[in-house]
């Protein structure tokens, strides 16, 4: 396609490109703070360290950078895009409630971010209609957290990528057969090898699984009727039959309201409850062992999608039952 | 900390910063097509459309560069690593078996990238021990394509960030209970919502969940005992017990071998399978309906790293029984 500055195309295109999220800051020459969400920064020089940014010429603060003598750029964490969003509005006062400490030249610094560089300004380069803004780095920082991405105009998480588990993915399957990529494999075997962990624990209390999810449901909100329990874990396979609850009220674990059939944890049963919990946040722990934080909120954020595109009409198990009726 | 521009802490700082991954190509005087890897990319200006990247002044590709008056940046697409690490070693014929297309001035063009920009040189300028190479953007194209993504060192994906699914990540949880961002419950809940749209099939068939993961063992390789075919089932609960192979011999879906006691899927057997397995294509489509491309191989590739790490040490069910045996 032949560029087109005007062109929606153009921009687009541009946002094939993937970057992280910086705010530069500066003070102005009254010693106001100034600053703004930028993606155009990159690094530039070893040695001496340098790195880039531009900015707008039509921006209100391109005289502020254009003065300024120090600036610092900030690479946002993946929970900072409501700082960048308010970096990015004009017409605010951005600074309000926001930490700030202060770096060469008095130029603010905001914490929380995944690294930070101060920074003398040392070449500023014509760029169309943007200004290159070339800066010597003299100080950074660095924290161990997860980056926030923009692509294609969107804010986005990052995982490493990951090698192939099987030997599934490249032989080719007989028909009706699936391979190591499908994902009803690979939710199920995740699934049942997690909750497998679980056994020792389930079996130590004379329980099986069916157990569990009925005492699962009673732990977020007790006094639940069986049909609101089944409600909440039919969709399973599982059932919290006559039978089932009445052998749990005989050992002690639940007890039934006489006039409703509400049923309730005992102490005995919210005990239980607290030592099977116990070891299946253990068991997530080991789950994760190999992930980072970012690609821990990433499997989950990406499995919460799953549950909303295949959820049945589920009832939210964590709003208490007079709320679901009313 | 102060900025030492040997130091492998700057280096780690630049890396929190993601970028996209580029090839930038052109040709020498002498015609031959040059060509690295990059991720010093980013847009500068948008009338005139103009992008920058720069290049070390000790690469060999340096004089190249310095004397083209076209040049063009590749963003390239998740799966074009291999790519990446071709053009990023000096000394080998990088081009070799690279189906190229040939764009303004001669500069060869790659494919299969998420956008492609071609440039004529604007503006060269210092950065320290790099070139800033400024190019005007003559043509671009743009392809629906997930982008490869690099940090900290590593090549990642990337996946949109979600909203929360419930009340259960803001409401406090009672003792033993858990939020809705337990991996177990996630996990749990995703595969049986999946599972719990292959019912009607299932029943159509006659068949439950055990049966179809008897079949599905079977499916994938013919001929396994039930000791074989319980060693790769036995974790989720589901065992391969002689009644229930009995039942499906009886109604000719298996066959059994009478020396051995293999089990083969008869004609009927296969054909039920490939029903069943098509229902849950389905299934998958629709679960994943609301992802891009990227955000599947994401979650794919995140469950393969729980799969894992709670593997209690499953055999392969891809691998023939007699490999596993050798």
């Amino acid at each position: 396609m032949t560029a087109n500055p005007d062109s929606r195309a153009f921009r687009d295109a541009l946002g094939s490109f993937a970057t992280g999220v910086t705010i530069v800051t500066a003070t102005d020459a009254e010693g106001r703070d100034v600053g703004l969400t930028a993606s155009s920064f990159n690094s530039v020089s070893l040695d001496p360290p340098m790195i880039l940014w531009s900015l707008a010429r039509s921006s209100q603060s391109m005289a502020a950078f254009r003065e300024a003598a120090h600036f610092a750029v900030h690479i946002l964490a993946a929970d900072q895009d409501p700082l960048s969003n308010r970096f990015a509005k004009s017409g605010t006062d951005k600074f309000a409630d926001v930490p700030i400490e202060r770096g060469e030249g008095g130029v603010p610094l905001l914490t929380g971010c995944s690294a930070r560089f101060e920074c003398r300004t040392a070449y500023q380069y014509e760029g169309g209609d943007h200004i290159i803004f070339v800066g010597e780095v003299t100080r950074f920082d660095r924290y161990e957290r997860p980056p926030l991405i923009f692509h294609g105009g969107r804010y986005a998480l990052a995982a490493r990528k990951a090698q192939a588990l099987s030997a599934g993915g490249a032989i080719e399957q007989p028909a009706g057969s699936f391979g190591e990529d499908f994902l009803g494999y690979l939710l199920g075997r995740a699934h049942f090898q997690l909750y497998a962990r679980m056994q020792a624990s389930l079996g130590a209390h004379g329980l099986d699984a069916w157990d569990h999810f009925i005492l699962s449901v009673l732990g977020i909100g007790d006094g639940r009727s069986i049909a609101e329990i089944e409600a909440v874990i039919g969709y399973t396979g599982a059932h919290a039959t006559p039978e089932r609850v009445r052998s749990l009220a005989a050992r002690g674990i639940l007890s039934a309201d006489p006039d409703g059939g509400r049923l309730w944890l005992t102490e005995q049963g919210r005990k239980t409850l607290v030592e099977l919990t116990a070891a299946a946040k253990a068991a997530e722990e080991d789950a994760l062992g190999a992930f980072d934080e970012n690609e821990t909120a990433l499997l989950k954020h990406l499995l919460k999608h799953v549950i909303r595109s295949t959820d049945p009409g589920l009832p939210d198990p964590w709003l208490a039952t007079a709320e679901q009726g009313a």
